[in-house]
């Protein structure tokens, strides 16, 4: 028997015992729908890095980077968490460095705790995310990326989503939080866009013309692959590649 | 423009900014309920601590302590925190230590915060507490107790049901984790007892033989008063002693 369960924010993690369990970052304003994004559009690999620093110690080095704090680009990068940005011919192939307000945070805390198997979902990946887990056959941890160590509403409805399919694809639970997002997700789904109305992001972002961006993160099933770590890279996952490398 | 956030396990505190808001916390199996059917009964006041060793230093010097760890009166104490425990006729008056697995540590978590204004809610004094929340026109934070940092469906229900009356009432919030405890709570409100079937409580507290209890916990509105923290001690509230405490 495997069960899901549900962090709703980074700040929580150690107290799930994530370290013998699957664990998927969820970020859908933007970070996740972006990674999703880029490794379906043919982006090669994603590396996470937590900070600006960090990202601009490897543009030093020549990779392409992008930095996203506060829902903007940060200055002297190429670009930030914006699906459409990683959505570039000449982008595919290559490496992207990349570090958000609270995705790569997310990540980069999940593998300091000890996590071996990540991979990233978000809605425009939903069908195949669940496909994944299934076919991975394990405990799995939905790790809301959340805003600021703040649940957000848009992750924990994601994670809803996920958890109504695993439970129908016979997984069990016994986590409050994921009982919680599931039962949101059940009140929202006729509807994402309008159970977000006055939620969160809209004071986040509200003010930075991003309507289109939000828009494109509600859509379900855009993308067919599952965005995995695989040393300090996230790539287009397989089966295979997720159990050699725990 | 008063706002009501919600704050789903202690271990998010930090986050809050709380020093600055009234402080609600809110642990419905059983500790929250157990402090305010003992003050609304008749008790003195509860002395809350952390830790056992805190408790049994006050046992020491002749007071009336009460433990509970994972759900079970600690050896060595009269009682834990079943609220049925605190209403017997000798104990109208009289001061009680409490030390249990999640309440107390929140109320702690909070002083330690900086926190001036700390009250404890439950589902027994809702209406009162929602009131008590409307005569203090100040910004609120409702403190779900949870269980060992892991968010509890009962907690974050109860909260629920307090943001739904402060926002009929012209609260306002910007909180995600407030939206999903509103919504929750209007999915369960007509059947808080089925709600909760498969939650987490019956994991923890299935075998011990509560069933009264938990059902007891659940029951809106059987007593007037709303605990508040003056100095060391939960005692019956009162809107002037609460802003003298600030």
């Amino acid at each position: 028997m495997n069960y899901v369960e549900v962090c709703v924010s980074p700040a929580l993690l150690d107290s799930y015992h994530a370290n013998d369990k699957l664990v998927v970052v969820i970020d859908v304003f933007r970070a996740s729908t972006a990674i999703c994004t880029a490794i379906g559009y043919g982006i090669q690999s994603i590396i996470p890095v937590a900070t600006v620093d960090e990202a601009l110690t490897w543009q030093d080095k020549g990779y392409i980077t992008a930095a996203e704090r506060n829902g903007e680009v940060v200055a002297g990068f190429e670009f930030g968490n914006s699906p459409f940005a990683f959505q570039k011919p000449e982008l595919i192939g290559k490496k992207i460095v990349l570090t958000t307000s609270n995705c790569t945070k997310a990540i980069n805390k999940a593998e300091k705790a000890g996590v071996n198997n990540i991979i990233i979902s978000s809605f425009v990946n939903l069908s195949a995310t669940v496909d994944r887990i299934i076919e991975l056959n394990t405990n799995v941890l939905l790790l809301c990326a959340g805003w600021k160590n703040h649940v957000s509403l848009e992750d924990t409805l994601c994670a809803g989503a996920i958890v109504n399919r695993l439970l129908d694809r016979g997984l069990k639970t016994r986590c409050d939080a994921a009982i919680m997002a599931s039962r949101n997700y059940l009140q929202a789904e006729s509807d994402i866009a309008g159970y977000l109305v006055g939620s969160s992001h809209q004071l986040r972002l509200g003010h930075l013309g991003l309507d289109e961006d939000l828009e494109y993160c509600l859509q379900i099933d855009q993308w067919t692959k599952v965005p995995q770590m695989v040393g300090n890279e996230l790539v287009a996952g397989s089966v295979h590649s997720l159990i050699a490398s725990a």
